[in-house]
């Protein structure tokens, strides 16, 4: 069991898995990402994964040097090569290596970036008793519905929250509303009824997102998208965040204030474990 | 005569460099970067870009390998292995390769990357004519001070303005107020004054800009930095850009209109030959 590369065709390990120094992710982050969950040595959701990787491939103009089918094929290899049965698949997509100069390059071949590891999810210890937020400024830039490799600002925002010995940093523009974490959809829970963002160029929307709101609607949850504020979010009765390599963890103390009773709730509770069961059914999971 | 790059301590060809596919700054835009003139051999006001270099390193807290001194020697090297006298030094620092995570990572080398490569400045007929500009939104994030590897939006401005047939796209922000240019300052004239946005989080406060403000107050022309619109843009007697790559450049056509007479205007064309007389005299040319 071991954690594999797959760039531009080639299998290898991850210390001999290597890019120009001129390829355009490298100097621009001009490319697109994905990450994928597997379970069971079976890729969750892949579908709606590679939907959204080609929605936003077309949009910034990245040929996809695959087909759908060809990249189940090599994803399924991949895995397979690698022995590991729970895993993070990461895809990565660049415009290709190619002298500096911002404008997109006439001739180029884009670069092809997989990699596998294990991952075994969040501690049990946060799922169970939930996780601390703080909250950030949202400087990101105006197209967050673009899984793009521009990520400086969620990691500065990560890193703040890890410094503060938080799980996650949720980001609010400067008129207070929130829009999401730095790596996951952020929910809230007020008087039974479940808000999120709604989908803009000011969230990624999100896989595990999208489930979890299908899975409340056909619980009888109410679920609405709309923008809500930091005050809301503070004074909800639950608050979780969802994600691909989150799940779906509750957050039971934000900036220090605690939410709800400051314990994962009910709603929060009920939905976490729906989303487990529908990964058990769709990966064959015992 | 040939290109070059330095990656970690190792001199080689473009095509031999390379980093891992898990550097930070190929998944995240996790790093830094300047570019550097070379004329006659010579890097042009290199001072002033170690010194943003090094400042902007220090606020993302990405640790620079070598002193201001190792850094002048290993550039001074690579110039005179390359063989050109006429360059562009392309320097990127990231915080390194570690396994993806947006946190910093605890212990991570950072990664060290200087590429050389012959570089003889904008088109004679650009500098002779004046050039064509497009306006596009800034959708850029909140921190366009740090010269750091999130270009996306550059690139996709830049590459509009290309596809249009105009060198460089101008930046308005949503109120119309004029930020820069995807890869350069922007000046306007107007009544014998000149004015540029003031240094602040919204844009990259260029050495070219800084040494363009110096020259034009020496020769006792007023120049005032404050904030200018999109009107006074397209209805100022002169509009110049200014960058390490792009000199100082009139811009004679934004977005279809014609700017002034149409052609590089007084105060344009004085300062560009001031410049390039302290090109001449810094970097020893004939």
């Amino acid at each position: 069991m071991r954690s594999l590369a797959f760039v531009n065709g080639k299998f290898s390990s991850l210390e001999e898995a290597k890019v120009s120094v001129e390829d355009r992710g490298f100097l621009f982050g001009d490319g697109i990402y994905d990450v994928i969950r597997v379970r069971n040595g079976r890729p969750y959701k892949l579908e709606k994964h590679l939907k959204r990787t080609f929605q936003c491939a077309k949009e910034l103009e990245i040929p996809i040097p695959y087909s759908k089918d060809e990249l189940l094929s090599i994803m399924t290899e991949i895995i397979r090569k690698s022995g590991i049965r729970e895993a993070k698949l990461y895809l990565q997509i660049t415009r290709g290596a190619y002298p500096r100069a911002h404008e997109f390059p006439q001739e180029v071949k884009p670069t092809f970036v997989l990699i596998v590891r294990e991952y075994n999810g969040v501690d049990e210890v946060l799922i169970r008793e939930g996780a601390k937020a703080i909250t950030y400024p949202d400087i990101r830039w105006g197209r967050c519905d673009l899984k793009s490799l521009n990520l400086l600002p969620n990691v500065l925002a990560r890193q703040k929250a890890v410094q503060m010995g938080a799980y996650e940093a949720i980001f609010h523009k400067g008129d207070g509303h929130i829009t999401e974490g730095a790596i996951t959809n952020v929910f809230i829970v007020k008087k039974g009824t479940v808000l999120t963002a709604p989908e803009s160029r000011e969230i990624l929307s999100g896989v595990t997102r999208e489930t979890v709101i299908k899975i409340a609607r056909e619980k009888g949850i109410e679920v609405r998208e709309r923008v809500f504020s930091l005050e809301e979010l503070y004074n909800a009765d639950e608050v979780f965040i969802t994600g691909t390599t989150t799940d779906l963890l509750s957050v039971v103390e934000i900036d220090g204030k605690v939410i709800g009773k400051g314990k994962p709730g009910e709603i929060s509770s009920s939905l976490y474990k729906a989303l487990k069961e529908d990964q058990k059914n769709e990966c064959n999971l015992q």
